[in-house]
């Protein structure tokens, strides 16, 4: 089959590789759609030094053998994290951070590619309606509302999302579903306009004064920030933006650590919520009715690749039908 | 009268000192005991550069003038934060976190002198039966309680305090009162021993290993850990020991800044609540119904600052009747 292998330096294009075989409790998918994430770029990059195998986690695809009979044929995406399933953090909902974890594309093979293998309750079948090339989202679209799973966002509240990327825009339309006054403060105007329709925007260089982030009266302040900048500059700006009790959720990972002022947060009060994977089947409900939308993915042959991790496009995935 | 000063140096004892004048909205209180807490040593280090006047903010008094005739006669602690009324942070229960706000024996004179003046509605009556001695421990305890109206403590999990000080003691009580299972991690043998009949006791040292913190299972993590060490090595630990998706409340403030790997928040979905003053209604009942319980206060005369302030007792005040 065609793969897109990691080889521990860059990544190799193959049309021979092997059909994985699936073990008890997993099922074989063909894969129709695999986006890439920002992460697999992390990983060309060095993020997982000890990672070797086929690249990718974001997918849809057909589930082809399965040892859950009513499976096969299906339309399905899956989650990324498998656990060992007999520590503490497996017993008690929290697989994805089980210590023994694999994950699919990090450290177990991954959806660049015409077949994977996924453990069975890992799956989740795509409704009837939603097209491959909208399903495909789910996993980021599901990492945004993970914030709705962790927080109790009050729609009667402001909030403030800091990015223009694709991960600020999942979560800003996710925010904006609950009804709340929503802005979107980025660095580039052109990303900024995406967001219109449904945020208010500011420009970062809004908030800055001649010397550092110029001051804020309560009433300019957010009860909820979202850091989803990618870089430090974010927190910074969120710690500056929150109000006094309010909450910081921080989405953004990044390599390096920041000098942080701890006491801010007790004297001041805030809440820094740290926010990773999330749960897919509100993702796939609020795409099959269409109560999110983003720009269709630019899709690219595998042998392509090159070009498909170079795009600036919003999305860029692979085609794999 | 008698009044302890800080002139912007060091403490300075007057014995005629002018009686205050209350304005409008506030009640005289006749000081009965004040207590020392650690902020007013803070204060003499230069915590509060701009404050001049009379130190003090933990106290227990008798009404003698009041716009409320009720309260005339009565026993009263009283909260340290009067904001300006008008604000958002006023407006929205957040007086507290005012701007504008004015606290006493910081911003404004303090309570370790024979009267004070305190805003009327920031006043609570003592309950009969719980003796100026006990309650003079309405405002820590208060601080300590802040966590349960912070944080959802589910009293099936586990949890950690780190610190073997005074608020540490308080913040011990309050999460035994939830009948969680309680550890405290500290450095000083001897002052752990007061935890002993409500909580597991371990040293911090017990933690390290041959380079720094030493590798912990999930089933030695916590839920919750709460950082009241007073120093960088409390929330260092605290990122350590608390589980995947728990929880670290951050009670200590201290000068300086700290290196923190921000994305560990995000990647380990941890939840940081910054937490400081607390609602004194709550602590005035576990005061009264003896539900927590304190060593004495050490008691001196106010022109005993100096041994006041130099006692290394669990807590020192003055008697001021």
């Amino acid at each position: 089959m065609k793969a897109l292998i990691y080889d521990g330096e860059k990544a190799v294009y193959k049309s021979d590789a092997e059909i994985p075989v699936r073990q008890e409790h997993e099922s074989l998918i063909q894969v129709i759609h695999a986006d890439i994430c920002s992460t697999d770029r992390e990983i060309l990059k060095g993020y997982r030094p000890d990672f070797r195998g086929i690249m990718g986690h974001e997918f849809v695809g057909r589930v082809v053998e399965s040892d859950e009979k009513e499976l096969i044929g299906k339309t399905v995406v899956g989650e990324l994290n498998k656990g060992c399933g007999k520590c503490l953090y497996c017993k008690t909902g929290r697989e994805k951070h089980c210590l023994e974890r694999k994950v699919i594309g990090m450290s177990k093979d991954g959806c660049f590619a015409e077949y994977l293998t996924l453990s069975t309750h890992l799956i989740h079948v795509v409704p009837e309606g939603l097209s491959p090339e909208k399903a495909v989202f789910t996993e980021p679209l599901a990492a945004a509302l993970e914030i709705l799973h962790q927080v109790k966002v009050d729609p009667a509240l402001n909030a403030a999302v800091i990015g223009d990327g694709r991960l600020a825009y999942m979560i800003a339309q996710v925010l904006s579903l609950t009804g709340i006054e929503l802005t979107v403060i980025g660095k580039h105007p052109g990303k900024l306009k995406m967001f219109e329709g449904f945020a208010k925007t500011v420009l970062y260089e809004d908030y800055m004064g001649n010397s550092g982030l110029r001051e804020l009266s309560a009433d300019e302040c957010f009860e909820y920030v979202v850091d989803a900048a990618g870089n430090k500059t974010g927190i910074e700006l969120a710690m500056h933006i929150v109000r006094k009790m309010g909450t910081i959720v921080l989405k953004s990972t990044y390599a390096g650590s920041t000098d942080i002022d701890m006491s801010y947060f007790a004297v001041n009060e805030v809440t820094l919520v740290g926010s990773r994977c999330g749960p897919f089947e509100p993702a796939l409900k609020l795409l099959k009715e269409e109560k999110v939308s983003f720009p269709p993915v630019e899709l690219y042959e595998l042998k392509d690749f090159e070009k498909a991790f170079a795009s600036s496009s919003f999305k860029a995935g692979f085609d794999l039908t």
